[in-house]
């Protein structure tokens, strides 16, 4: 291997090129803040001056954007890096996405003979910094046994979903998943508190019983029945209700596209809708909890 | 003690008061329907011809019933068991009913000095057989000890979820949250199958990351995937869907009480509705899938 | 026709036995608030000590009261006043109660020969001064011909909904339709504007097009749109969100008993309930809008 | 004026075009489907071998096409007709697409200047053929007069909705409005006739009441209520489920743009999507009646 380019260094990125480094991977890394950047030489990156001077020579480019349309202006049209970038390159393209638009990327990527792994994660900041994070990865099964030792340096479940876009799929699936059963949890404890319940208790017989789910596992809403999660310090850290929101939009996109029908997904997407009109879009998700209290 | 009235040898009470004969308990029972008692005097148990006369000299009883009218009709009036049993009689009752009635079946156990407990139980026929039934109590601490022996005969969680009437508020915030995670999973499923995902892969990459819940762990929705689950037996078997719907309706009625905003609870009811309206209550609740599939 | 009992003096009650007065008949009324009874009795009725006085030598009694207790506790029981009324006596229920309760109502004034009406009303207390409510009426159509010129002293439309409970299954259903409308219609307005378009204008078009509803004709919860709907009077006057939260609950309770599925009735008390939380629950319900804006 | 070039002689645009013919304009016509082409050109039209060939020396183009791809194919691009017509050239763009595709469209066209209106229509086949649908309009209220007499020839309300894209707008909201109400109003006919009550009856209590909208007013979803509605007919004729279900995928298109909550518009999706599941997508939208009727 040459280098890694590393593209996108946000709350996610960041950390992700990071634990690249400590893992022994040259990295060289552009991001349109330069003082990411520089933080990320002084740790022993080489900073580039833009996506086409650190992809130059890279046996694979690791990007990490906001949205579709960042990911498609990075590596689509005429200056775009797939018209530079050597064929057979790998590409793990770790942004979430539309299932969609990663398909489209994909398209374009096998037209040039580049390896792409759409492989957005989950796991939050917090799995970034600790290099614990669950890959989502859609593309093919080869190409991923080139890539699995950078997955595992930054990440710690690697799934390969499936082909093209599978990744982008699950990921969106999982999230929709998540926040319904945020909200659901959230209904609950609000209910039960309300006839008379310990918060506490309530939680732990949930957790025990079939209501049992990951948030009641690791991220329960209410404050103080979990020391260390967002709800017991003031919804602050984790992963903020805006992100969840434009995950779950990703996911009606999705259902739009394939013409599901997902009653309980569209409406944590309108409820959480609500929560951003309130100004909450930036606390953590569970602060969806105080919809549900007075 | 002397012996363990128990009341209503149902599809969930049969099994439960073999566990207390099998535990060593004498055990006096009454159901409506004689064969049912017959079938347990078989196996050691004595059979009463009518509730009055199996409670007659009991140190404790023990009820499994339909719903909050039975319970009350066998409870409370001029003729109903408070007037005939001695105070300090025991009474687990362990039918799933409103809170509010539960509250009213404690008050008026109180003023006879009767030690009541509502002691829903979650965990299914499955459950009821093997011994292994969650439950969950509201009443007195000191009442919930008496009675521990009795408890541990038919279950293996033993929770004691808070005062009077708290056993089934804890029981419908768990099967609301439960339902709403069953229909979410479904969603997820349909979703992500038709965005051309392995049904195996994906549910395997939700249940290790946050989209984690029971239902992934137990219980999975797509036929298959699970091969001991209902969908993989034609839906057959488990927890049937209009006993859920008969839950979720519990839960609104709690929360009309109390006020709360449920609005996923609210809706998976009204899906659930929509189930049985297509002549699917007698099947597994997991059949809510079949909405979202062709 | 001797006199007619009124019972229920509040917000509408008032009003109503006011228009019976115009309309020259004989009226004794009674309220647990003295100073209503005064109010009326200062305009030329006959003040009763208690309800039973009231209905002492009545042809016709007119009850209107805040719910299905007060209306069963008026009524029912040793002390209730169909142990004290003549056989044939006409009773015109105006309250708004759930049907079964209703159902119930008359089954106990059957069994007395008494003649019983449910007939809530819709109009509000704009509709109560005007002599303008409109009436849904359940209970046997000889019996509404007798008690016809009764409701044409308070209302215009005097509608015959069908038997027993039917007066209330019609209001139900009624504003259901009405509180689901305004909430699409909020919604509507609110992404309309966002999107750049006039509120009047969207309004407008809406209101002539296919989308149009009697929110949109009469009560357009925009501020500013129409000048005298309680939107542009900062949500005051008009129906209080917390009664129509109320109507909701009792439609679910009706959906509950015949087991039907309402899916936008039942997300609509969810919203309703959001807004109680918020504080917002003595406000006009069309106050809804401000969910939907920042 | 020179002629009038129509593209897209389906359903609508076939009746449409009559109407302009019928009024005494010169229409030169093209569609994929040459036997519609030949159908108009037998009743006066000239028959165009391709849009471009419509378009050619046109003083006007009206287009009706089924969604935003086939309209951006026709208009944009190297080959597109923008690239050929006149500057000034009258654009009546009578599709239902996204309003964000309208306003990329618009801007195209305003680089170019031509005078282009987004305007879909309401009112259905029906409505085409009688020369009596609704416009709404988006764009400059001067363009909408130089084009004021070609809409009057095909259609009655004529709204101008506001600038680019109102038109759109307008109509993703009516119709989100109108699918909701037609929701609710199912879900109250079936919970009233579940509850005893006369169904013509209800439907007349309610359009006389607060819960009065268009759909009691024109287009009862009960079969029998009103014997021209498509209820009546086995649900056939009027306005397909599946292309109710496009306007209210656009809708929520518009809604993530802009980042509105609408639950109701969003839920009333995913109902639909639930009968297009069960193979209704092609009766009437009222067919959503079934849902909630066993």
């Amino acid at each position: 291997m040459t280098h890694i380019a590393f593209i996108g260094l946000g709350h996610m990125g960041l950390p992700m090129a990071r634990n690249l480094l400590k893992a022994g991977f040259a990295v060289k890394a552009f991001d349109l803040q330069k003082n990411a950047v520089e933080q990320l030489a002084a740790e022993g990156a080489i900073a580039a001056s833009s996506a086409e001077d650190a992809a130059q020579g890279a046996s694979a480019v690791v990007s990490m954007l906001p949205a579709s349309r960042h990911v498609e202006g990075l590596y689509l049209g005429e200056n775009g890096l797939f018209s530079k970038l050597a064929p057979g390159t790998l590409v793990l393209e770790c942004s979430t996405i539309a299932p969609d638009a990663a398909r489209h990327v994909h398209a374009a990527a096998r037209e040039r003979g580049i390896e792409l792994l759409d492989a957005p994660v989950s796991g939050g900041t917090g799995g970034a910094a600790a290099g614990t994070l669950t890959f989502m990865i859609g593309g093919a099964a080869s190409t991923l046994e080139k890539a699995r030792k950078l997955f595992e340096a930054m990440g710690k479940n690697i799934f390969h979903a499936g082909p093209e876009g599978a990744g982008q799929v699950a990921k969106v699936c999982n999230n929709q998943v998540l926040a319904v059963q945020m909200i659901a949890t959230s209904e609950a404890m609000a209910m039960g508190v309300a006839n008379g319940l310990d918060p506490a208790v309530l939680a732990e017989i949930m957790r025990q019983s079939s209501g049992g789910n990951w948030t009641l596992e690791k991220y329960n809403p209410w404050p103080g029945v979990m020391p260390h999660a967002p709800a017991s310090n003031n919804y602050s850290g984790g992963f903020m209700a805006e992100l969840m929101t434009k995950d779950l939009g990703l996911a009606q996109e999705a259902a739009q596209a394939s013409g599901n029908s997902t009653p309980m997904g569209a409406l944590a997407l309108q409820l959480y809708r609500l929560l951003i009109k309130q100004g909450k879009g930036k606390q953590d998700f569970s602060v969806v909890q105080q919809l549900f209290v007075e």
